[in-house]
């Protein structure tokens, strides 16, 4: 007898009470209450090869609830991924099973995103169903024609940045989003009525959504529904109706099944009560068939996809964009630019030489796609031919992201996750603590998105201490798997540009000035040199006593101290470290010939840079000198600022001297 | 004649755009669209005395698009305000002009809020609005009756937080919150409807608003929408449609007039239209006068209030409790508290040592009011008896924030700006990346709120890498005017809530464990051993080689290390330091004893933090070590982790014989 779908979804639910009841840690009421919610979408709805993960016309499907990992986790194995085996979901959040806490797409291929920071799957969902749109613009219905699902619960629909992708995905028109919401009415205080009063529904229809709703554990409903998403052309909710921990006698419908382990006597309950006679970890062979027949028919499904998609004349073009390759010639394309800047020097502010660096880059990698969050004319990021990404025309590569840091910077952590798009976003460098969230959601997921963060100090004048960084840099700089780049001149910053594009694995972010800056790097250079990190940027003349270290619209000033202090006999070297994290990557021969590390007194070494000096320290060592600003700033025009807090050569070379007559 | 309403709108309109344009920087824009509400606000409903600026019961107005900081600086000179005088004004976002380019409640008294930052004005309003109520319970309709103005801007309503802010009044029927949006259709990239399809009041009806609508520019209707917003029970939103720089003939109704000059031709061409034709900075005397004369008013309605106020016997607890002072007798409790943990030591997770603090707190400091973003059990925040803050209740000290950590924070910060509150709220650390932009702006504003910031490091486990600080605790060590406090046990939990609640201008967040700590601190001691913010623990037995310096749940580590390397004969202090700002600010004779500033070779430092070495270089200094972690964490038991991450006392004292046997 074909197994029912009660027996599919019981067979979810017999997995996530005991993996969880075996690691006595974990999260069996979300999988429980969305396992018949789950079933449906995998059986009727989703396109998926679990022998071809990576199929580029796959449906995405995102676990915006993270913490219901069990699920996806019961999901893959069941149609039949090569991970996670049974042993894997058996060993459920001990060190180096896959089956993590909360899934990670590094861990498992069939992870779309990494999902527990409540709020950002469905956000980095809208960027996947931006990046599918885009893509069937450019390559046709025969390469690009998916779908992006979503499974959330009421923290992501809390979650302020939930409004902002929501709002994102409604205005434009994204008909291939679906989100599916988990609407058992539990927190983890209690019922969701302790905390809001808010009509869901209604909030979403606002936003230009269609909104199906149905029994959560019905799975005529639970289709119906889905169908019904499928047919509209606007990003739908469907508001499954669901009981938490679905199954558990004692237990279900509260939030005791939320985030702990039912306990042995309650699995014991559950099993009885689902009529569930497996032991555990075992699944039923019929069951199991079953499920494994899903992933072969999509397996079918792909195969199919794959005969067609072969014969079009696209396919060598969009297989090398989705592999994330950059097409040959954009590296000449950005040494032919840097040797114009080095053959013409100009004053300018960094943020204008990125946004000429992009009019190159843009013209050269037909993946990138740019926007700002309402501040295209001062992140420039506007750059070149690019039309509107917008709903009448997802062909466009600029995209009006709105007044929304943080759904902006997810966006384009799921448009990087979905692949063919290489995306880049702008804002100010303070409103970085906005989106910082999504920062270290992309760095931990390794993916290429590259922020683009302009008014990087005090130099951005009158707005003062509320749209002043002063620690945004240095707190980026400790986000692990993120390069921070602060350029110093139009020369350093195509550099930068191009480290960015370069690095698969690594998400960026670029800090760039408002205010012009001289060019510092006036002559032809052998390679990238801030591919080190850190670099001579200028030899002591005289014996060396100081080594300057600045960064970003300090080299100038550390330039010009340096050539004071020369005429004194004080022989200075100034390092420009645009790049911490490579620096710190580069052999140790390299940094001690940059950087020496000599007993203290016999070379002072100084950092500027106007930010916090907090970490500083590492580099100027003992007895060195960091110049930076450790309080918030204030509201004047810029060369009053920068006078006040003590960023002029003269006031420079002063401590510096003084430094030098104390030790 | 008396001036009209034109009239008084237009003497805002010519001074915004008349400073503005002597900045030659600013927001002409905003000030000049909502010249027409405000004054009808401040004429005809908003409860102020500009001679008293701290009146208790004062309604509160926050200018959440702060940008427009010029309308609010118009409305403080015109009504009478001591400051900004006409030449504060004149010197608009000039050096040392209170008149900063966004309102700084630490410049003006008649500055509620710090706004800028988009959204949080709003969200802060919320918690102003809850002090009012949460207040009115406890000390009655006589003493404490006002409410929360607010003007917004698209920016406001489209940023994340103000889903959670709307959520949360909604859900707590603060009637007395009347927020005035700025519906101009305009944001800087251009009309709204480039980035946003939302229908906006729907949207706050389907969180329980009240939403009133009219034309921006009538004043009739902006007052009858002003007086339904009062009438209606919950809270309201009245969407006044407006034209953004209204007046400017050439510029009205674009981008353009957001946020530059409007430059000088344009700004002759719109005195012609609006018929004003005072020279820049001057205010035509009958106008001013009608404006002083709305301050008036003020002042006698002040006086008569502060007549019935102190008949009131509740008025000497209600006074002090708005001046932010603690009760008599608190730090008896305390101590007695600390004797007690002194006396019997116990193993225990810090989060349960807080909420053990809490206890005695709240008992004996009424002002606290606490709260969690939906992680009470787990953030142990809810302390002994509290009640629960509802709309049927406001006299309860316990919010339930829901899943809304951004919001949570800037409604503290708002009840702490409000006063008569202290407001503390807890979440997981990892999500202090979600509240970061609020964290910070209390920190500028000198707002007293406690930030409990539960599951400090990988020792909580097995939720993994989404859900394990690296790097949060020292980003939020650089954030300035902020005292991060790690305590290592339940004496040193207990210390740092006394700093933190003593401090009434600087906000604390509190970095506390999961798992259990043995007790360090085991004698009694003369005074808060944390207010040094780092002290010596143990001191060497032998010839002092090493010292350690460490946080919270490594310090027993650090202890037992050091216990290992005196067998050996290697000399061993151990530092406590549970606040890095607080020990900045000891005299350095202190801080040398502590730390002594020897050759390298002498003594080895080393920092033991279960988080991103970045920034111990400064404390470990040349040669020192820094024990952290610098990737990101995993998923598994927490006592599996702090193996694989070298966090046992042998894999320390491993790396100490290591780096000694090396130097």
């Amino acid at each position: 007898m074909t197994p029912s779908h009660n027996d599919l979804a019981n067979a979810i639910r017999a997995l996530a009470m005991d993996a969880v009841q075996a690691a006595n840690s974990g999260h069996p009421g979300m999988p429980m209450g969305m396992a018949d919610a789950a079933t449906v979408l995998f059986q009727k709805h989703l396109k998926f090869d679990p022998k071809a993960p990576d199929w580029y016309d796959r449906d995405r499907f995102v676990l915006s609830a993270g913490h219901g990992s069990m699920l996806i986790y019961a999901l893959l194995h069941l149609t039949g991924y090569d991970k996670p085996t049974l042993d894997d979901i058996r060993n459920f959040r001990r060190l180096d099973s896959p089956c993590a806490g909360h899934p990670e797409n590094f861990l498992l291929p069939g992870v779309e995103a990494t999902t527990g920071p409540l709020g950002q799957g469905l956000a980095m969902a809208v960027g996947m169903a931006m990046a599918e749109r885009h893509l069937n613009a450019g390559f046709g219905d025969a390469l690009v024609d998916h779908r992006t699902w979503v499974i959330a619960g009421d923290g992501c629909l809390m979650e302020g940045i939930n409004h902002e992708a929501v709002g994102l995905a409604g205005h434009l028109k994204l008909g291939r989003l679906n989100v599916i919401w988990d609407d058992n009415r539990i927190t983890i205080d209690g019922p969701t009525d302790l905390s809001t009063s808010e009509d869901v529904k209604a909030r979403y229809a606002a936003a230009g959504w269609h909104v199906a709703e149905c029994d959560g554990h019905d799975a005529d409903a639970l289709d119906a529904a889905m169908r019904a998403a499928k047919a509209d052309p606007r990003p739908s909710l469907i508001a499954a109706r669901t009981i938490i921990g679905y199954g558990s006698p004692n237990k279900q419908g509260t939030s005791a099944t939320h985030g702990a382990a039912l306990g042995e006597a309650e699995v014991a309950a559950t099993r009885e009560a689902l009529g569930w006679t497996a032991e555990p970890f075992v699944i039923p062979d019929d069951i199991l068939s079953e499920w494994r027949a899903m992933g072969e028919h999509g397996s079918a499904h792909h195969k199919a996809w794959q005969e067609k998609a072969k014969r079009q004349p696209e396919w060598g073009d969009f297989e090398a964009r989705m592999r994330g390759e950059l097409p040959a010639g954009w590296k000449d394309a950005v040494a032919s630019y840097i040797n114009g800047l080095v053959a013409e020097p100009k004053a300018e502010a960094t943020r204008k030489s990125s946004e000429n660096a992009l009019k190159v880059i843009n013209a050269a990698i037909p993946a990138t796609v740019g926007g700002s969050a309402d501040l295209t004319g001062s992140n420039n990021t506007r750059a070149g031919e690019m039309g509107v990404f917008a709903a009448e025309d997802y062909s466009g590569r600029y995209v009006y992201y709105g007044i929304r840091e943080f759904g902006m910077a997810a966006a384009m952590n799921g448009m990087a996750l979905h692949g063919g798009v290489i995306p880049y976003g702008g804002t100010f460098l303070i409103f970085s603590d906005y989106s910082r969230p999504a920062i270290r959601l992309g760095a931990l997921q390794q993916a290429r998105a590259v922020h683009v963060l302009t008014h990087d100090s005090i130099g951005l004048g009158e707005d003062g201490p509320t749209h002043q960084p002063i620690e945004q840099v240095m707190s980026l700089r400790a986000i692990p798997n993120l390069n921070v780049f602060r350029p110093a001149d139009a020369v350093e910053t195509m550099e930068c540009w191009a480290l960015a594009l370069e690095d698969k694995d690594t998400p960026s972010a670029l800090a760039l000035t408002r205010q012009n800056l001289p060019q510092v790097r006036t002559e032809a250079a052998e390679g990238n040199l801030c591919a080190r990190g850190a670099y001579r940027l200028k030899s002591s003349e005289a014996d060396r006593k100081v080594i300057f270290i600045a960064t970003g619209s300090e080299v100038h000033l550390a330039l010009q101290a340096a050539r004071q202090l020369e005429e004194e006999g004080v022989g200075c070297d100034v390092v420009s470290m645009p790049c911490w994290e490579l620096f710190a990557d580069q052999p140790a021969a390299y940094r001690e010939d940059v950087l020496p590390n000599v007993q203290p007194g016999e070379i002072l070494r100084v950092s500027v840079e106007a930010g916090t000096t907090l970490g500083w320290a590492e580099h100027v060592m003992l007895n060195g000198l960091s110049i930076g600003i450790d309080r918030f700033g204030a509201s004047a025009p810029a060369d009053d600022l920068f006078a006040k807090f003590g960023f002029t050569p003269d006031a420079i070379v002063r401590r510096v001297r003084e430094k030098l007559s104390n030790s």
